[in-house]
């Protein structure tokens, strides 16, 4: 079993009011990547610029991650600027280069089209779609977006949802997409435009999940600090689809166990500056945190 | 087993994006008593002035609330003015009255001392620890506040929650009271203040409870709307404590239990506008929906 990751490799400057780093790796397919490698092997897609320092590709190696399709293209690589306001759930971004993601056509290389699933990071509907389109007979598909191409790519962003198993999505854009105040709703609206099932991530509140067969709610991971938020929906979606990889079939009930892969994941990812946690996290440390997150939220049945 | 509920009966003008109603019931008590005589035998300890309509009077009666507190004082019932924003996780109070409530000096009813357990809602410290201590043996007491006592009675708030062994608050108010943007380490914070457990209200993402022995942490139970959040807090507390007054005994297992039913009346609660869902809810209704929100949230362990 492997997993597609398709998405930006940038570098990263991140300020919260607790520390500062410049020059960090970053990107969406990044913390996808590193933590979907933790579960199953994972192809990695993205394109970076001449300047990519050796340093940050060699994080990937080593891992469970292909790198054949991190591409050097002409261009500078991508690069993001964030800052974080004071209770670290929201945040102003600073500057965005587009690099070499500016104009970037993703083409698979040879043999990747029988990955058995893929997680297609935000970024343009239209090449996530052909994303989805090339592979053979994937088993499980995500697709994430943001507000950029929920305000400017509507109708293409509605059709790769049609083409995806699964959407996921923070819950302030699900609000927007589906125009109600309600989660629930407004998961059942985008349910409603195509894919099998829809996630709203919430944050540090945890993640809701509906589909056609199930309503999954999940609580958040109680952290005792949070040190740097960027790249947790990303996290979040490689535990997810990296866990969902390597179950035996795609029941509701593993796609539950997922999300809280998923929610484990980014739990320890925004435990440091950058991916500099998952970096170092491993699949013991996942699993304890797995089961700590069911002691933490088990109930029994009433008197 | 009796639950005594201490605090405000008033009358409520709600203004919400979609509704509106004014002279409606509203205070803290009445949602805690309403919501905790599904469960328990309430003793209701409020004020209000003559012009308390005796159409509100009647909407206690035929229920397991002991009325024999709820005594008319000189002066005007407490009235109670809010604006809910768009997503309804906000509000402005547009006016406060105190009214009787301005100099009340509350009393136990003969033989009311042995009510085996009580919740105070929020108001004057003084006057909750006085009740408190004017009990003879509870088995179980609550304490919740709110944003004006933090900010002008801390002291006395401090020394009531040593005297108490549950304090609820809102997630706000708790990051306010802690300073720290974290959750669980307000908690933490708090409970190091003398409490034998905290309850973090979340809203509509559901409640953290930190005490020694256990953490837990419940979702919320998704809403496809909410027409007014005004006293979801209270229910929530009046579910909890009503369940919890009839338990055998207070584990932290049935801390759990009483989280989930008072997370369950706190949701039927914003169904409605003021307390008038409530005023309808049945306890198989309480009890189907809390079936309902395990199958929402339970997962396996992993494979």
């Amino acid at each position: 079993m492997t997993l597609l990751v398709a998405g930006w490799v940038a570098i990263d400057e991140i300020e919260t009011p607790f520390a500062k780093v410049s020059g960090e790796l970053g990107g969406s397919a990044t913390c996808a990547a590193l933590a979907a490698a933790l579960f199953t092997d994972v192809r990695l897609l993205a394109a970076v610029g001449a300047d990519f320092p050796n340093e940050h590709r060699r994080k990937f190696e080593g891992r469970r991650i292909d790198l054949a399709g991190l591409t050097v293209e002409p261009g500078v690589t991508s690069r993001w600027g964030g800052r974080y306001h004071f209770d670290m759930n929201s945040r102003d971004t600073v500057y965005t280069e587009l690099g070499v993601n500016a104009g970037w056509s993703p083409r698979l290389p040879d043999g990747w089209d029988d990955s058995t699933s893929a997680f297609l990071a935000a970024g343009d509907p239209v090449l996530q779609r052909q994303l989805i389109n090339a592979l053979r007979a994937p088993r499980a598909t995500m697709v994430d977006t943001i507000k950029f191409f929920i305000d400017g790519a509507r109708d293409e962003l509605d059709a790769t949802f049609r083409a995806a198993d699964f959407v996921s999505l923070n819950e302030s854009e699900a609000r927007e997409l589906a125009r109600t105040p309600s989660i629930a709703r407004a998961a059942r609206a985008l349910l409603a435009g195509g894919p099998k099932g829809v996630i709203v991530k919430l944050g540090e509140y945890g993640a809701a999940f509906v589909s056609d067969e199930d309503y999954f709610v999940a609580a958040g991971y109680p952290l005792e600090e949070v040190v740097d938020p960027t790249g947790a929906g990303d996290a979040f979606a490689g535990g997810f689809m990296g866990y969902l990889d390597t179950v035996a079939a795609v029941t509701p009930a593993a796609i539950r166990q997922a999300i809280i892969y998923g929610s484990t994941v980014a739990s320890f990812q925004v435990e440091g500056l950058g991916p500099s946690r998952l970096l170092a996290l491993t699949r013991t440390e996942v699993d304890a945190r797995y089961r700590e997150f069911r002691a933490l939220t088990h109930f029994e049945v009433g008197e």
